[in-house]
């Protein structure tokens, strides 16, 4: 089942770029390991938050993502651009109006 | 700019399935309105609760979609099942990885 995971990411004071640097990198490891779409994104309203949404074609998918080199790399190389502060929520798609 | 809108809507105690049936409703009008995905979600986790991620070609056409009389007639129906505990976020897509 389609899962997704919807995430902030809060960022040190100047370095929302660079982590949307990171986190934009192309990537053909992620569609090759079922991720379905993956939107990065910002708001004027919270310059200091990273915005993630990602679609996947099961959570296992997503949680075998995390142990990919080029996944785990990306994760130490945001890490300390980051003011440790998250949100966000996961859940399992059961269906859309567009289908 | 692609912009999106995620969300988490509190439900009436029983009334979820109701809820996901009304926003699962199929609608042509929604992509000729410009909603490029909408999704609907539930969570173990959280049974009184129904996710939404929403992709819209633009801020302007996400606000103008709440104007269509289908779209408020869908909010009219859910508004009763909805136990009034809204959460979420908007943001501006500007990459992602798998393009």
């Amino acid at each position: 089942m389609t899962f997704a995971n919807v995430g902030t990411l809060g960022v040190q004071p100047g370095k929302r770029d660079e982590v949307i640097e990171i986190l934009t990198r192309p990537s053909s490891e992620l569609a090759a390991s079922g991720c379905l779409s993956y939107e990065v994104g910002v708001s004027d309203d919270h310059p200091e938050t990273v915005f993630v949404t990602e679609l996947w074609v099961s959570p296992d998918a997503h949680r075998a993502s995390l142990q990919l080199d080029s996944v785990k790399a990306s994760i130490a190389e945001a890490m300390p651009l980051l003011s440790g502060e998250f949100g966000g929520f996961q859940f399992e798609v059961v269906g859309s109006p567009l289908r």
